[in-house]
């Protein structure tokens, strides 16, 4: 963890057989194809399915990635989680695997909780792991955690630690809320990845580090095309269309679409398998969603048939 | 687990060390001392801070108290969690353990989640433990989960599984709702538990099983006065006492402030230790609260000095 994180992140799908157990060939397979379309992996992120999986199935699947040859430096893994100490954990497998950065969700169990409190949570995750290659980017998503990163915890943090704490993700999917997010820390080095493709074009002149978002399972050279191209000529017709292929998307629960369009792409039908709660997408649903896709030119390049 | 589950549950709180590990010794005393007024364990509950805990400090807990020869009868462990196969981790340990029933959150990290997916996850739960010994209790808690469990949802359980899934946790602080789900399902052997004391006299006459409560651990005798009482000529006094003591710890945060009195109770200083992203009370707050309760004739009976 030295360089600072920059570009288009992948939260990398999680594929499961048909007994709900992590399959880390696709696993591998589809990382690498994510890689070869030059963007990285925030691997057990929400669309990962993360909080369905147990501590011990995110190290496995790390160390699969690794030994795969998979470069630790392209990786921001999510090692946040009700449990500091469960965080400690991860954090600590990230730092000393030499993973780029570390997305880190704060506790989210309990509600109402004072920033005192979350500072606590990161402050002794810091204090353990006790590495000066730590780098944090917290993770913002109210409308699933209802505990909001706020702009004052932001501060207590960067305060504290101005070389740990160095970025996050905003996936409020509020435009003033990432906006106030750069205005108030992106001039200081902080760097803000709004959790949609479509907000790059606004967001990067503002100091915007790049993007999470789901739908770069989906789209990643076209989503690495307008944060390459989001001021050039081109701009504004990159954007339109990768926003065409993220509006199909949010049309429906997206981590089974998603899963749903793997499973038909690679050829692999395990590929449509997410844990409980969530729900598999009806077969009938999923050939609506793919002759939709179909319809706006959707594609997946060299997809790895099974 | 075989014989119905009834009476005055204490959602355990968990001591932890200044180094925030669990501390088995205060743990297993605390308990004893519950079990001597007359009540059962909920142990890791979310008075237990149990999301805060790791899985295995959850199953080194449990075995420390077996070891010290609490009856494993006696117990209804927090089983529940955002992913399944820990889930299946912890409801395992307590079937092999004897325990008499968990009680199981639903997963609560994704929200707007499907009953059926819901139903999905405890599903799996029960077909992989299969142990026809298994007693489940829903935890019902909104206001922390975001994730309901809706009257829709235990019909379908029942349905399928009318031995199993045996009981409700109703945290909801809603009437209407614990009404509801007693004019539902109590007259089916389906035992419903309200999380407050406060509650027993109207819930039990609608056939409630008992009440499992965050105060339990601060007045366990005088609660199960009103358990066994409420409909005797002391009945409404009982309930009325038991108010009085409720109101005091009900207008802070109650996981700090038991927390604290356990501390001025026990002679332990580090009782008043939480994990965050809980914050303890300040000298000031715990030096109020301690005034406002000895006004009010709190007394802890015997409750064992370090």
């Amino acid at each position: 963890m030295s360089s600072r994180l920059r570009g288009v992140f992948a939260p990398v799908l999680t594929p499961f057989n048909d007994r709900l157990d992590p399959d880390p060939k696709r696993f591998i397979t589809h990382c690498r194809w994510l890689l070869d379309q030059g963007v990285s992996l925030a691997i057990f992120g929400t669309n990962s399915e993360a909080a369905s999986l147990t501590v011990n199935e995110r190290l496995a699947l790390t160390e699969d990635l690794l030994e795969a040859g998979v470069a630790a430096a392209r990786l921001m893994p999510g090692t946040g989680g009700c449990s500091v100490m469960d965080a400690v954990t991860l954090t600590r497998h990230a730092v000393k695997n030499g993973a780029g950065g570390v997305l880190m969700l704060p506790p989210f169990y309990y509600k109402g909780v004072a920033d005192e409190g979350l500072y606590a949570y990161y402050a002794e995750v810091i204090e353990r792991v006790a590495s000066e290659k730590l780098r944090i980017y917290l993770y913002h998503i109210p409308q699933i955690t209802n505990v909001p990163i706020s702009l004052n915890l932001i501060g207590m943090l960067r305060k504290r630690y101005p070389d740990t704490v160095v970025g996050a993700k905003d996936s409020s999917g509020n435009w003033d809320n990432t906006r106030a997010m750069l205005d108030s820390f992106a001039s200081d080095g902080f760097d803000v990845f709004p959790a949609s493709e479509s907000l790059l074009s606004r967001a990067m002149p503002l100091g915007a580090a790049g993007c999470i978002s789901a739908t770069v399972n989906m789209n990643p050279a076209g989503i690495r095309a307008v944060y390459e191209g989001w001021n050039g000529a081109d701009g504004g017709a990159l954007q339109a269309r990768a926003d065409v292929i993220r509006s199909i998307f949010q049309s429906g629960p997206m981590i089974p679409a998603m899963k749903r369009v793997l499973a038909a792409f690679s050829g692999a039908a395990s590929w449509r398998v997410v844990r409980p709660p969530l729900c598999a997408l009806s077969d009938a649903a999923a050939a609506e969603l793919l002759k939709t896709l179909a319809q706006a030119g959707f594609d997946m390049p060299a997809y790895p048939q099974t």
